[in-house]
């Protein structure tokens, strides 16, 4: 732990298309001191998830975008430092929105306390996070998933998408998983019990995701838009239902694909087969967030439900996973580790 | 009525683009007899509705399309000429599936006697029938409406829009109807209670649409599709839900509109804003038929509901009003009124 000096990811510029290495600037500034009220916080794991690419574009999506020369804002795990709080202690574990840095004081609004005891901290911000809650919602709430649906999930080893395919599997579901690697695929219906999976960079990937599903598609659990999406339309059964989680793979787009404009027959394919597409973001269902803890940290501990986690070291890593996991490079949740954990000893 | 003679309009051609006159053609043929456990029903009002674009085209939509050579089908109201059917006697008022006729015979599956001293029998077709029953679950069960909704309606004065905006007034919404014609906005502004009303022929349609709308648009009731979905895209709401009944403007359409496609730019918008958009077609609703009688019913007899039928007289008028109805030419519930209405001595 570097004593004194906090590294900062700021944002340089707002991104066009994909986010470049200089769209980001790496600083040095003074760890900062808390207030009466207040508590410092060291960060320990960093998560990178895909709706940050919205973050730093200019002007609003649902959230405040980051502004130049801000720090790049995330959710974090980290213990206290110091704390001039009455609710937290030097040595507390917690979740919080440190952001891309190595400290961070906070008044402790939204701040959290975990116990290492009950789970590994670091799935605070995965599984048992936002990215599993995402999946959980999404799928039970958003999605209406009804035990027998045949369902498909993009981004199938992902933070999120490995949950859905699970928790679905669990409900009584056949589960189609759709990834990029083969080990991607091979994880997902060897570890996570997916009935299949397909590569959406096979050049057959439409007529292999067919395939894949016999009897069409009751439910999709969108993650990534572009080619993908198109491969799912035809294949939607009567009543399907398609939750919109992400899109990612239109997060860099600079212009809209070549015509014909499709939205017609989209349009019309949703009245005459009665499809439901509905955009959510896990923030407006916190109500359900103690069933989600209830339900998904049961079947992890009953070994119903399992996690992957990627992990990277070192904050000035920070860029570069976030690229690769824009490119589908990661492997299961993404987490920088910017400095040590001292519930993992292993 | 003839003696003798069953007038029938039969599918010639299926429709390429807008029906045109010799895509039906007119036939004499004669009465046909009922046997034993059958009904003979002459029709007195034939049911003209937009649905039924889809179902002269080859091959499948949701429905089973008419064959060439096969009578139009239609709901229809009439009276139960003679009975060889335990269930049914002569003078019965009826509604059944009689289609584009005069007369037809049944077998007494899927008709309904109708009482006219409870309301007007051509009701049974119109506001109390499929047009009134799909205002209802689309609004309350598919839209999600909630008090204090900004509702838009397009078609606003046609059977199922007039009846959408009154129910959402009923419910605490605030109302604002499209259509063509101004004296359809006039209708719906003045006798239905509908805050305001715009134009699509307009040339500053969207702004104009805008204006109305000064707190955007929760739930958009989809019934036209085309320039008016493209102008209410950008006014919904976060939330906003988007139930879709109809796209009669994309009904002859014979191509996609030119380029780029907006797929990307829909799906991302109803992630980012968290939209809903679900296609529903009545008949997947049955279960609901006794609520809608009961309110429906009730409000028309607490004057708190009004209705409006364009009826035009004869057969021989049927596709010169259906290809009326398309091009929006209807002011109020299209019927047909292909024999004399005796409970109707006005």
């Amino acid at each position: 732990m570097s004593s004194g000096t906090n590294h900062q990811v700021l944002l340089n510029s707002h991104p066009v298309g994909f986010p470049s290495d200089t769209d980001f600037r790496l600083v040095e500034t003074p760890v900062p001191t808390p207030a009466e009220g207040e508590l410092l916080i060291r960060t320990i794991y960093l998560s990178l998830d895909p709706y940050m690419r919205g973050r730093m574009n200019q002007g609003a999506s649902y959230a405040k975008g980051v502004n130049l020369g801000e720090v790049m804002t995330a959710q974090t795990v980290g213990q206290v430092v110091s704390s001039k709080h009455n609710q937290f202690s030097e040595g507390d574990f917690v979740l919080s929105g440190n952001g891309w840095q190595d400290y961070a004081v906070s008044d402790g609004q939204g701040v959290r306390k975990l116990d290492p005891t009950v789970a590994p901290i670091s799935t605070a911000v995965g599984v048992l996070g936002m990215p599993g809650m995402t999946a959980y919602v999404g799928l039970l709430d958003v999605g209406e998933l009804k035990a027998g649906d045949n369902v498909v999930v993009s981004a199938a080893s992902g933070a999120v998408g490995a949950v859905v395919g699970q928790i679905a599997g669990i409900k009584g579901c056949r589960v189609v998983g759709i990834a990029g690697a083969q080990k991607k695929c091979d994880y997902v219906t060897n570890e996570l019990g997916f009935a299949d999976c397909v590569s959406h960079r096979s050049e057959t990937f439409p007529d292999d995701l067919k395939a894949a599903c016999p009897d069409g598609i009751d439910l999709y659990f969108e993650n990534v838009g572009g080619k993908v999406f198109d491969a799912v339309l035809p294949l939607l059964n009567d009543f399907a239902r398609v939750p919109i989680c992400g899109r990612i793979a239109n997060y860099n787009m600079t212009g809209l694909p070549e015509g014909p404009n499709e939205v017609p027959r989209v349009m019309g394919l949703t009245l005459v087969r009665r499809l439901m597409f509905r955009g959510f973001i896990v923030f407006d269902h916190v109500a359900r967030q103690g069933d989600f803890l209830r339900d998904v940290g049961g079947w992890i501990r009953a070994g119903e439900l399992q996690y992957r986690e990627d992990v990277v070291e070192g904050i000035d890593k920070a860029v570069g996973a976030f690229q690769g996991l824009l490119r589908g490079e990661n492997f299961g949740k993404l987490l920088v580790r910017v400095s040590d954990d001292p519930t993992n000893r292993a």
